[in-house]
Order: structure tokens, then sequence, then C-alpha cells
């Protein structure tokens, strides 16, 4: 009897999507707008889902309010009004997609939920662009 | 060649977290400002899915307003404008979560709906916290 | 070169529609299931503006931080998983229609905010019924 | 590590919902006002889904304005501000369901994405009543 | 004290953009694909305000429920689902623009809702095209 | 008979909120992380509105798509993917508050839209936290 339980947070960050692998010409040719070397930014919305059955005691699958704060310390509190490119550890090296913002915090999160639970990340880089991992 | 389809009403309830076995004080801890003794209220969405294969005639899987007839008879009728805890036969002894909401949902709907057809109960408690039953 | 610059806050709370002058039949018939002597709730959206003009060196009108802060210190903490017509000062003898709400609620913001800033509250009970006040 | 992007696009047009086979009677039977003679229509949304490992060189798993083009050459332009009745060659004797929108704009569009990507649709014809083909 | 009180209402309806008294050329010129014979069309979004003094023994400007019927029975039931030209007696020789659908529906709404009362009418052709009369 | 018509637009973009008359420290305590040196960002919406008589032949106060034209010529191509402090020419010595930024755009928009119409825009930063100029 698993049930899905989900939170919506939000962050407001700048980036730009940039192969250092690569030409200036290459980047702009592949990224478009989206290589602009003084970045650009979004307001992102990040929906972290957990599966699994209710604690019969609680009726809780997880505490809306735990999930929540866990995701806000590891995840939001590194990322928000920062820069992803220069501020944050996760896209020194690694091109900041929504694709692989998506599974660097997938990664961070797997290591503060519990094992027994499986984890989803959705990532809204726009209310039109959005992204699943894993996919379902 | 399966489509789902959903369809998404609304109702407007107070409730209380609140286990009846633990003392005032451990609702306290566990549930937070969800525990209130009197209450507090959420404008729930409730968007049901079924699966199926579209009906050749028709082009139908299932006919929404004929669904969406069904969802407010067995269920918003019984909860709309209501005390989940106090109000309904459904939450005497359980937890009114967002997870066991949708369950008990998801067993009503479970009765009235073509047991050909796939059922899934998805519920936002808040734009930011819902719930899905079964599991993706 | 006045600009508006408002803040949404939300909060969820039970209440009830009920004017103890009346008779439960005069009430019932008057504000039917909103009338429910077991409370019913919603999720409350409040967009608070404020008007003026930005200062030159900042370029605010306001920081809306600090009118969040505002909001939620002399509003949103009262009423906030609360049951407006027990657990609030405000709402003992005044019906706690979205109408009164909004004033209740602007008076007590016109406290705390800059007499030089006008002041509008909006208040939505449900995504389709809105109230406003002052009225433009 | 598959990852789901997703796009959404919008376009407006008007239909009936209509069986050619059957009596005009039948036809308002089961399709009631949807059978309108006259049309009615819709702001459809319309969610265009692709899973597939990210490319390690620009981390898209597809670049969403590629896949923002494919759509609206392919699907959007054939549609948006038609009758999807009489202007279009897809719904001369299928009937223009939400069910069936949805398969037919999934078989155009899958001509056109990579045979490695998955593909699914996802068509909003209101707010509350929308489809998914394939089911998830 | 006047407070505003506003509620929303939703249709789904066929039109076209078209002066009779031009060319075909001229309004294809003139209205581009919104001239299409054949129609399209639009979930359209209804937002009707109005302003003034809560009675004290309600907190009541209008009970919505009430404004609600009056939208549903004056307005919606003649245009929902129906072709905005052809179906109805408004627009046989008026353009159906946003503009144009506003202020027959607040003319229509005007005889009856309470001449104390001051009106508004908001009509959204999509979440990006909206107009409203009487202009703030 | 003034009708108001609006339409909205978007554009993603990189800010800090700074003075450059004021240290980093200053800076820092006023505008906190939103003074984040390596910039922040934001997925913009723009609402802009103008009022006036419809034009009896076509029913158009303005015709939206010429509307929609305008403001991205002007206004959303110079800002799109760009970093509001560097790469455009507004806000080298202004600060890009909100406030800043609906001012600067109103001003630009009003040299191509008919003197004759009165012209509104409308900023959201985030769906909590707008502004409006000139305020209602």
């Amino acid at each position: 009897m698993k049930v899905a339980v989900s939170r919506e947070e939000h962050f407001n960050a700048a980036h730009r999507l940039f192969n250092p692998a690569w030409s200036d010409e290459k980047n702009e040719a592949v990224f478009g707008k989206c290589a602009n070397p003084n970045y650009h930014g979004h307001n992102y919305r990040l929906v972290v889902t957990v599966v699994g059955e209710p604690n019969p005691e609680t009726g809780y699958v997880i505490d809306l309010k735990k999930l929540s704060d866990v995701i806000r310390s590891h995840v939001i509190r590194n990322v928000d009004h920062k820069n992803l490119n220069l501020d944050t550890p996760y896209f020194r090296s690694l091109n900041p997609t929504a694709e692989n913002i998506a599974v660097v915090f997938w990664k961070i999160l797997r290591e503060h939920v519990d094992p027994k639970l499986e984890l989803t990340v959705k990532l809204y880089e726009t209310d039109r662009n959005f992204v699943q991992y894993p996919a379902p």
C-alpha cells in the first residue's frame, strides 16, 4: 500500500550553460543565448517525492515538515540567490542544465532520506521547461 | 493503446492531525500546529485518473462528465464544507493525513469505477504538499 | 512617480460563518454549508500592496523582505493553522467572511506600515472567491 | 541514469464531439453540449516528455529549444486557431476527444523524435480535464 | 468602508473575429488567424467584481453563491460550449473580441446586480490576453 | 466606454541589487542575499495594460498581437537571457529592483504606444513579489 508524497520548494539562481572543453563559438552555437558569459537566471521550482508505506501510528509516509527541512538545509540553502556556476561546488566542471541539476540534487537528497523510501526529483526551470530524475 | 484520463475536483474542509492513543503532549510533539484541537483547514484539490483503452465508438476511456459525477456523489458531497474528523465516517479512528485521505478516497472510488480501468488518486492539501495513491 | 509593490503570504485556517444573534435555522438559511457548526477550512492567500515613491538610494518603495516579516509577525502567526472563530481575538463577535477578514487584517497592518504609504489587502478564500479592501 | 525532460506548448482550437455513424439524437445523448454542431473550443496545453540519458558533453537529454521547434512545426502549426474537425486531416473520421488528440499527436511526434528516446504526450483540454498517452 | 468582492466563472466557446462590412481579404489582413472562417476557441475565465459596503448582519457585500448563480444563469448558460458568433444573440453584428465580450457581459450583469453596487468584468481569453471593463 | 486590455510576456534574467555609492558591507546589510556579487536570477513575468475605447470597426482597443510585438522588440529582446546589471544600458547606475525595472520598461513602452492610450506595467519578480507602475 505504497503512497507517494511530494513537497515543493523554490529557489532563485543565476547560471549559464557552458562546456569548458569547447570554444566560445561552439558554446554559443550549441547553447545559444543560454551561453551568455554574464549569466541569466530563473525562479526554479523543485518538487521532491518520496514513496513508501504510511506509518500506521502517524499516517505519514514522511513528515513533510521534516522533508522540507531536509530540502532547505541540504539543497536550497546552497543554491538560493546564488550563481550555480560560480557559487556552488556542484557545477565547476558540470554544466548546470536542468537535467544535471536534478541529478545532483537527487544524489544529495538520497544521502538524507531513509533508504527504504524511493526518491524522485522534479525540477521546473520555467513553467514550460522541466525535468524529472529518475524518469518515471 | 492505453490512455490515462484525469478529472480534478475541489473541496474545502477542516481537520486536525491526532492519534487518540497518544497524549495531547505527544500529539503536539509529533503533529505540531496541525494538532490544534480547534482544527484548521484546507482547499483540497483532488485529481482522479483512470487508465484504459479508448472506446472506438466514442473515443472516450471514460466520459469525464460521468467520472466527475461519481467523484462528486461519492466523495465531494461527503467532505465538502465538512470537518473531516467529526462530520465524516472515515476519520473517526483514522488520522486524516493527506496519505490516509487519498487511500480512503481511492477505496470509495474503486467501488464505483469499472474494474477494467486502473485508478489513481492524487490529493493536494496545499499547492506545495501533495500525495498520490497508488504510488507511480 | 508612485509604484505599488505587493507581497503574497499564505495561511491555512478553519472557520464557520455565523451570526450569534440569529437562530441556527436562520444561520443555516443564510450561510448554507458555510454555517456548519463543526467548521470547514481554506488555504487563504493574502496579498498586501503598499504604494509610494521608490527611495532613490535603494530603489525600494519598501523592502519586501521587511513587509513579509511584518505580515508574518502581525497577521500570519495569529491565524495560520488556527480556527478563526475560536482561536483568534478578531472573530469572537465578528463573522469571519472574507470581507471582514480583509478589513481586520488591513487595520492590523495599517499600524505597522509607514503611514506615508497607502495600503491595500487582497484576500483569496479560494482561487475563485476573493476580496479587496479598500476597493480600488 | 535516465532523465525525463518536458516542454509545454499551447494552442487554441474549436472542435465538436461527434460520431458520424450515429444520429444527431444519439450524438447529443452521448456527447451532450460537446456535440454542438456549431462547435465550441479550448485553450489546449500540450506537454511533451522525452526520456533518455543526458549527453555527457551537453548535459541535455534533448535540447528543449529543438523539441519546441519540432512540436511547433509538426503539431501546433497544424492545429492552432483551427477547427480540429474541419481544418485538419486528423479528425475527418476520428472523434477529436482529448484521448484521440493525444494519440494522434504522439504518432506525429514519434516520427520526429530520436527513436532511442521514449516519448509521452499529456494534453490538457481544460485545467480540470486532461489525458496522457501512453498511460504511465 | 467599501470592499470589492470577486467571483470567477469559466466557459468554453468557439468564435472568429470578423467584420461583415469588410472583404475576406481585409478580415484576414486585420485579424490574421483569428479570422479563420471555421472558427477556433478558448477556455474563457470570467471574473466579476462588485464593490459595496459589507452588510453588518452578514459580513457580506454580496453572497458570492448568489453572485455565482446570477453569472451562471444570465451569462455562462448562454455561452458555454457555444459558438459565440452563431449561437448567441450578442455577436450577430458585433465582433466577439475580448473587449466586446466584456462590455456585453457587463451590460447583462448590470441588470441583475443591485444598482447600489459598482460592477466590473474581467475576461481572460488566454492566461496572457485579458481585458477589463470598465477600465480601472 | 474605456476598456483595459493586457498582454503578458516573460523573460529570464540575472541581476544583483547594489548601490555603487555604498560599501560592500552596506550593500550586504541592506540588500542581503540579493546583493550577491555573482548574481542570482528570476523568471520575470511582465504584464502590460493599455486603456482606451475599442475601435468600432475592429472591436480592439489595441491589437494584442501588435502590443506583443512592441513589448518583444523594445523590451524583451533587450533583457531576455541577459544580466540586467551588465548587459543592458538601463541599470549601469540604477539599481535593478522590481520597482526600477517597471519604471524603466514603462518609459520605453510609452514611446511606442499611442499617446491616447493610458499605459500600465506590472512586473512579477516571483509569484509572491510584484510591482505596478503607475500605482493604481
